[in-house]
């Protein structure tokens, strides 16, 4: 039977995303055999990768003039190919880059190697608890781009808005795409591993602007080159078929619960009473300064963290999955991706007022 | 209902496999969740990823001094990783590739951007219809490493030998792995992208020897490094966790068929019987050097091409799928990977013969 499952990543998919694909994994479309046993190549897995992409286009209505790929691997890959992509040409080896939790420290790594980073702003000093204010941005003068993630997945933090920069804006969106209406247009580059809001882990959705398809570093690895990528229709090697088949259901499913719009209004709601819930306890607390908090992942502490074990253990008895925190910062943590429903959450607020009755 | 699939790649699973995977799709042993809902790094998946990493060692006996990685994308991104990854430290930027067709063409081509490729032999002069010689290879002085594809799947020729050099040797297996014994100790790295003899694609399997493992150049991207993917586990950014599990799937599926003894056996049988029939046809035809026939990959063209639509249009509705050829080199082709079973190839030689009969 299905729980709820409010796992960081691999996440949750869609239960009728999931029945599609079962009922249809040995035999698709009464062709004899599964969608993952054909040629990319063919007219068949062709057209479910244009529909894909054409899906994910209606949902954010990403303008004509953005390429749309599909990649092996997730955003650690990217974590390469942005600096690979954009220090070439003309443009300096300089970067900007906002410091606001793991993935963008990993981000600022990997662009270190290949150039000079200047960190904009960081929350560093208060455990990534913050999104820092724009009023204290340091930006540098001829930075090749700005990159920030959109959503701190670990941290529980979330930029309320998209930051204003005069430099192409680059956004690490694995953990919040999909969750809420966007606007493209404000964008450079906006990447996503799928295993949050899309589809299973191992491919990535990166929306890149034409104008920056042609800044790539010489020696750029064919595998990471955007403008490969975009010449052959993302498949310049073959990709991973059922991943992106599975996406495609996902953003099927997206588009009949009403698309972006409505899953914004559903995760406020699903957030918001989560995090009520928390702050109307003295048992449970997030640390996380209010306006940054995060829609998508909801850490929290308990009281006593000798409580820890026994609460993910009753709560997996009770059918509340995968709520342990990141191992660097412990705790729990409820994720609460597109494909997480209403009644998860509140089963999960249900579950854990009965279990500071008991412990509290 | 299940057809006789012939794709060359990503290619036919096995039935069983598939069935499994769709018996757990939405309740993965019991605990109410999909396996591709959960992290990479419970002890859940952990144990999926350890067993198939065991499993592959039995199968192919791989010596405890190889790291045995589960990568994402495929063989396109391993032609940039062993570059990458050999081409560092004390040694020359020098490589030596044999040339036999379409992917070594690939690989050679991205080497090239990296470093002095040095072609030790070729076929194109005959359109890569068979293997040079070995006593004809011109080896370099210093050579960082000798690459060759073992089996090339769009021309049908598959090396009926290991290469015997003094550097290290690396392999593309993508189209050939698992299908017989393989001395694994005779190689530096061994390479295949999944969708052929593995599972899905968007993963690759890489089996590289310890001491390989510190020549990367240093600016290389960390998604192609071996060294970082082996200090992790094959886990520094999140795997294709999916691919991975059915991966394991199949390899279990060998084990209980026999392992690669028997698969050698079977696929000498399979495509003993398609070649034996071509050949005692004057109306199919292949062009390949007897001794470079690939057990792997059949291709033959029929008497008159004006009558390949027909073929292939016939043999699909006679449940024989995906036989047309690859672009570059028309005609058809049968793929006869370790999923194949004997009783297709049976199928294709009756429906060739009477194809034949009736139009011949």
């Amino acid at each position: 039977m299905r729980q709820f499952n409010f796992c960081s990543g691999p996440a949750a998919l869609p239960q009728s995303v999931l029945l599609q694909a079962q009922q249809q994994l040995l035999d698709w479309q009464g062709r004899g055999c599964s969608v993952m046993e054909i040629s990319h190549r063919s007219p068949e897995f062709i057209a479910v990768a244009e529909q894909a992409e054409q899906d994910l286009r209606d949902l954010l209505s990403i303008p004509r003039h953005y390429k749309v790929l599909f990649l092996s691997g997730g955003a650690t890959a990217q974590f390469s190919a942005v600096p690979w992509n954009l220090f070439g040409g003309d443009s300096f080896r300089r970067a900007d880059y906002l410091q606001t939790g793991h993935w963008s420290n990993k981000a600022i790594a990997e662009a270190r190697r290949y150039g000079e980073v200047n960190v904009v702003a960081t929350s560093a000093e208060q455990n990534f608890n913050y999104v820092p204010e724009a009023a204290s941005w340091q930006a540098s003068e001829g930075a090749a781009y700005l990159h920030y993630t959109s959503n701190e997945t670990i941290h529980g933090v979330e930029f309320p808005y998209v930051p204003e920069v005069s430099c192409p804006l680059i956004a690490d969106m694995s953990s919040n795409i999909l969750s809420q209406p966007l606007a493209v247009e404000k964008f450079g580059v906006i990447y996503a591993g799928a295993q949050k809001n899309i589809g299973p882990s191992g491919i990535s959705v990166v929306i890149v602007r034409d104008d920056l398809l042609d800044r790539a570093v010489a020696e750029i690895p064919r595998s990471l080159s955007w403008k490969v990528a975009a010449d052959a229709g993302s498949m310049d090697n073959t990709p991973a078929t059922f991943a992106w088949y599975l996406s495609g259901l996902v953003f099927k499913w997206l588009k009949a619960e009403g698309g972006v719009t409505a899953m914004a209004a559903l995760n406020q709601r699903k957030s918001s009473l989560l995090y009520d819930f928390i702050d109307h306890s003295n048992f449970y607390h997030n640390s996380v300064a209010l306006s940054s908090r995060s829609r998508m992942n909801v850490p929290f502490t308990l009281a006593d963290n000798k409580l820890d074990a026994l609460f993910v253990n009753e709560a997996t008895e009770a059918g509340l999955l995968n709520l342990k925190g990141h191992r660097s910062v412990g705790g729990m943590r409820a994720s609460l991706y597109n494909a997480v429903s209403l009644q998860a959450v509140q089963a999960l607020v249900a579950f854990m007022g009965d279990f500071e009755q008991r412990n509290g």
